[in-house]
């Protein structure tokens, strides 16, 4: 029996992964489980209920429940959902904690188990033993989660009932709540399975799974140019965590500020050629705190929102309890009505982004600012997507709209220059964590003052703070990391373009693929991973709109033609397999989300041919600009930011201009 | 003159740490600060502005001025804040960008100052230039920055003067309206001013201020325990940074899922014997996202909030827009007809925390979840300042009330087993960053499926959740760190009762001293920084209330006799030279928050004198524990938690039965 189990986990995934005890667990038929089983008739642990559910292993069973006249998997839990529970009483979590006896029986159980699953494996021959992967491992993982679910929701309702029966007044049923609604996002097809993705320091863009040998390529992180595995980010963290520890200690105000803090909303500033910066524990609590605060503390104050804004500010404008108008994704017409139905002297705000995350859509900025100053709104630009990835520093789409004068050190009256408020993140282009606001220093320090959310927490990590400082610095001096990523998107666009594949047009760095069902993409991400070893997550409501769902590529500067081609042939396999529409297929229905359109808008990308240097070889420019920058990163460990004028590549950004710039720059609490 | 200007930036703190140009900067009589001195008549630099609230150079400045016949700095800002600014027009920024005739200007106002400035210093004498601090140093610097607001807030005016001016209809003011409410905070004394704190690792519990030279003992980080140093938690993350890199690069769902975040919640939840565990940004997320999203879901949810919550829970139930009951502190009965106002069946939230932070005070947690149970209610307790510092494995106040049974690895049917939700930071006594909540598996479920801010946030780094994972770990086997932090509060809190130095009476770990003035408690954390080198700071409104202003010391396992010998003598000289109310001062008025009221309450502490084994000697005790937990890491590390049985100190823990309860814990997303 030992043997016939060892060899099962040898080819089962699921075997392989679940500890002994968690299968004896499982299989266990335990007073819950029972009771479960009672209400449809017949017997079954969860280690069958699972069993079902997988494609291998379901196929098997079904037959042998044929043969034995067995009820299906589906009429019990119909059985469960349908909430008629029968008594009698079972102890509260006593599934967690199977008898003796139980463990006994369904040691036996485990091996009978076993012993079919191998049967079926080895004339199944579907999977690649020498990977390690099978196709149907996810599934019963998450089959797993769904099945424990399931049995938890089914002991509770049983509680419940025998509250309610007792003759005493019924109270809420809390668990009975959550497993509702849990039960809506099972439904609709919203729940969400996470990935167990560690991406590899050295072998970017490359993650192990679960275990170390389950290697996969990943194709969808917002580590955008993969400074989490920058050596000089790297080695500015390890030498702050030895000097000043793990932890800040403490908020802002009470031994939680420091040199590193200092130093990082000095350097935002600089990035932003605004007066002050204040940093955050994420851009989430960042632009919730910034919103919540103004539109709270503004007399009367109207928030005009973009349509498709992130979460956190839709959050944050709900916390401030302004009145909030939404005006049309990137519509200015829209705007400016909605901007002309209100008094002059009522402030407003006027909340956008410049890269929107995930259809790769850019704000129209300049027009925004422009509609600002004309009906005496300030502007809220959210550039989490876009700082470290525009612009010759870096300091995002604003910044790039005037390329030259940044690139000169000439900021004022650039359009960042009339942006009054840029909200960022450390925890994608930079590759750290964390979020920040940059504005005037009257905004800053009333922020500081006022925001709840800033106040009472706990400070970022000196050594976050220090790496994602670095960060910033190194990206503001070298562009090659930023360039080689747009060029490795308009390969991707390309080819997947001529493959009459579905990419939703845009002009930023996002490779966003549709699909339009939402249980589509999800086998389109589950195939992707499981058969060719690519991770891109699906993306499904409610981060997008129903019958938008998609895949969500975004290349980086490590994915080269080798990476590339893998994904061409998997992405071919999976539209084929899962015969998920073409482009083709959208354009002759019309088209869909800029997909397929008879007249399709011409896109500019926001990178030109001009400022990517496109005619030079691509590879001489890497090496170029790599040289410059390690020479520019020893300049500024050596003796600061003072000498590096004239050092940007290409771009012709004055560094100590920039500096000088921020040196004026008023701070706070320094 | 360069000579003077370096004996005087030798003699200054000031001059010393701004740089010249900063100087040139402040000391320019700009086009706008031209006006403002316009106002008050003559002319006026920031310099001077500055010097004059220097207590040195003020006098120096005051002597010389009723020479000249010259107004008062006071009437100066008087004339600022009253708003009457005259015309002509000022580029706005101008400030920040002095012209080059200022400059030249200014560079002899500078040496002019730094004369006297040395003048008055060498006949003053009262600093140690040794140590490189000077009582007005800190002061000079936040009348820098206040008098760089009133300068940007002037400008503004004048702007928007020109602009209601120009016959156009007015815009609303939003630089002005920054200006006034910084401009309320500075008036009522609750503008906070940063300290530039720098704790060493290696050094613990010493750091460095803005210069390395310039150390500081820190009696006031929430770093308990030192873990932020630790070695285990270090080396961890030395090694997770060089594998994993810097940041996640995603959120939980899309690429930031790892098994950082799969290990970290599985700790969590073993650590308080939950289901499971959910990890977020920080605690202020958590309670905030959690409250926000059971309120709003729950149908017509009341949430019982105690009057002392943080700030983290009071804006997590606005945000929820569930109805909201305040219950006073602590205050059972208050509670229970709260409750009984209520039908049964409408389903309710009793918000609470086990160690109120500012005061010390302790929730009667098993008292509360009596009446949960009664009235239907399910209970959100927030253990931010006990996790790590109570109980056999470190899981608060909820677990140290049932120190035997947690000890001996029977966590069923405890207080803790009861809480419903548990929520914690791993910021504080864990050295690191971030919050979480732990519960049943459907309640972490729900809120991991439907909370904004735990799903649109990157996760935290994977060096961060592996090192605070370690920091638990560690914290669960060795009971050493806590012990000695509990023996160090008690001995302040006796040595300053002997004092008769008002510490509010507590069961717990906080020393709270009473001053009961926003600004005297101010010059009280100022004095001991600057003229003792001891950094306590200032607890002002709206942390405490009006009238309760306090300092708030937090010893740690690293502040042994002499650094509190050092307290000591600092707080006397602080209590008597700013005449700070006594002890017996309150006495004679009655008392006061609970100091020197004629019978005071019997305050029993958490931790008992036979849990910390307090007959023993102390140094043995450590020297003895610090050798098994050595012993019980290497095992951790060798083979993982199961062997370790009956290897916990005195507590007598079973940690390998936690470990198989542990086991049992169904988990998410794995």
């Amino acid at each position: 029996m030992e043997m016939l189990l060892r060899q099962s986990r040898a080819v089962c995934p699921f075997l392989k992964k679940t500890s002994p005890s968690a299968l004896r667990a499982l299989s266990t038929s335990s007073s819950t489980t029972s009771h479960v089983a009672g209400i449809a008739g017949g017997k079954m642990s969860n280690l069958q209920v699972l069993a079902r559910r997988c494609p291998v292993m379901g196929k098997a069973l079904a037959v042998q429940s044929a043969r034995n006249g067995m009820n299906s998997v589906t009429s019990r839990i119909g059985g469960i959902r349908a909430g008629g529970l029968s008594p009698p009483a079972a102890q509260r979590r006593s599934y967690v904690v199977p008898t003796k006896a139980a463990n006994l029986q369904s040691t036996r159980k485990v091996e009978a188990m076993a012993s079919s699953l191998e049967d079926v494996h080895m004339k199944a021959g579907i999977f690649d033993t020498s990977k390690g992967i099978c196709p149907h491992g996810a599934a019963a993982m998450k089959a797993a989660k769904a099945a424990a679910d399931l049995t938890a929701a089914a002991e509770h309702k049983l509680t419940v009932f025998q509250n309610t029966t007792d003759g005493k007044k019924a109270k809420f049923d809390y668990e009975g709540f959550y497993y509702n609604e849990l039960d809506k996002k099972h439904k609709d097809k919203s729940y969400r399975y996470f990935n167990n993705i560690n991406r590899l320091a050295e072998e970017f863009p490359r993650a192990h799974m679960a275990t170390q040998a389950d290697k996969v390529t990943v194709w969808c992180s917002n580590d955008y140019l993969g400074m989490g595995r920058n050596e000089h980010v790297l080695q500015t963290m390890h030498k702050t965590l030895d000097t000043y520890g793990a932890g800040a200690g403490g908020t802002r105000n009470i031994s939680g500020h420091n040199q590193h803090a200092v130093g990082l909303e000095r350097t935002l500033a600089r990035l932003h050629s605004k007066q002050a910066a204040l940093v955050f524990s994420s851009c989430y609590v960042a632009n919730d705190a910034t919103l919540a605060t103004l539109g709270s503390k503004l007399p009367n104050c109207v928030i005009l929102s973009d349509s498709m804004n992130h979460a956190s500010m839709i959050q944050g404008i709900r916390h401030s309890g302004a009145k909030k108008m939404v005006f049309k994704h990137n519509d200015l017409a829209d705007l400016e009505a909605k901007l002309a139905s209100l008094p002059p002297e009522v402030p407003k705000i006027i909340a956008f982004e410049s890269v929107y995350s995930m259809c790769g859509s850019v704000g129209p900025i300049k027009e925004i600012c422009d509609l600002a100053d004309k009906y005496g709104a300030i502007t809220f630009l959210d550039e989490v997507h876009a700082v470290g990835m525009y612009g010759p520093t870096g300091a995002g789409v604003a910044e790039h709209l005037d390329f030259e004068a940044h690139a000169a050190g000439r900021p004022r009256g650039t359009v960042m220059d009339r942006v009054d408020i840029i909200t960022g993140t450390l925890g994608k282009a930079y590759g750290c964590v964390g979020g920040y606001i940059a504005g005037s220093s009257l905004l800053i320090d009333t922020i500081r003052s006022l925001a709840p959310g800033f106040i009472f927490t706990t400070s970022l990590p000196p050594a976050i703070m220090a790496g994602a400082k670095t960060a910033i610095e190194y990206q503001m001096t070298y562009a090659g990391d930023r360039r080689m990523q747009q060029i490795h998107t308009r390969e991707v666009k390309e080819e997947l373009n001529s493959r009459d594949i579905p990419v939703i047009p845009n002009p930023s760095h996002i490779v966003p693929l549709l699909v339009g069902n939402a249980e589509l993409a999800k086998k389109a991400s589950d195939r992707l991973l499981d058969v060719h070893g690519i991770y891109v997550q699906a993306i499904n409501y409610p981060t997008v709109p129903v019958g938008q769902e998609r895949l969500r590529i975004t290349p980086t500067p490590g994915h080269t033609a080798e990476f590339q081609e893998h994904l061409y042939e998997a992405i071919e396999d999976v539209w084929t397999t899962l015969e998920i529409p073409r482009t083709s297929d959208w354009a002759a229905k019309g088209g869909h989300v800029g997909v397929g359109v008879p007249v399709p808008e011409r896109i500019e990308n926001i990178w030109t041919d001009e400022q990517l240097g496109i005619e030079k070889d691509v590879e001489e420019i890497n090496r170029e600009e790599k040289a410059f920058a390690d020479m520019i990163m020893d300049s500024i460990a050596k003796k600061g930011t003072g000498k590096t004028k004239d050092m940007m590549m290409h771009s012709g950004a004055d560094v100590s201009a920039v500096a000088a710039e921020a040196a004026k720059t008023v701070e706070i609490g320094a």
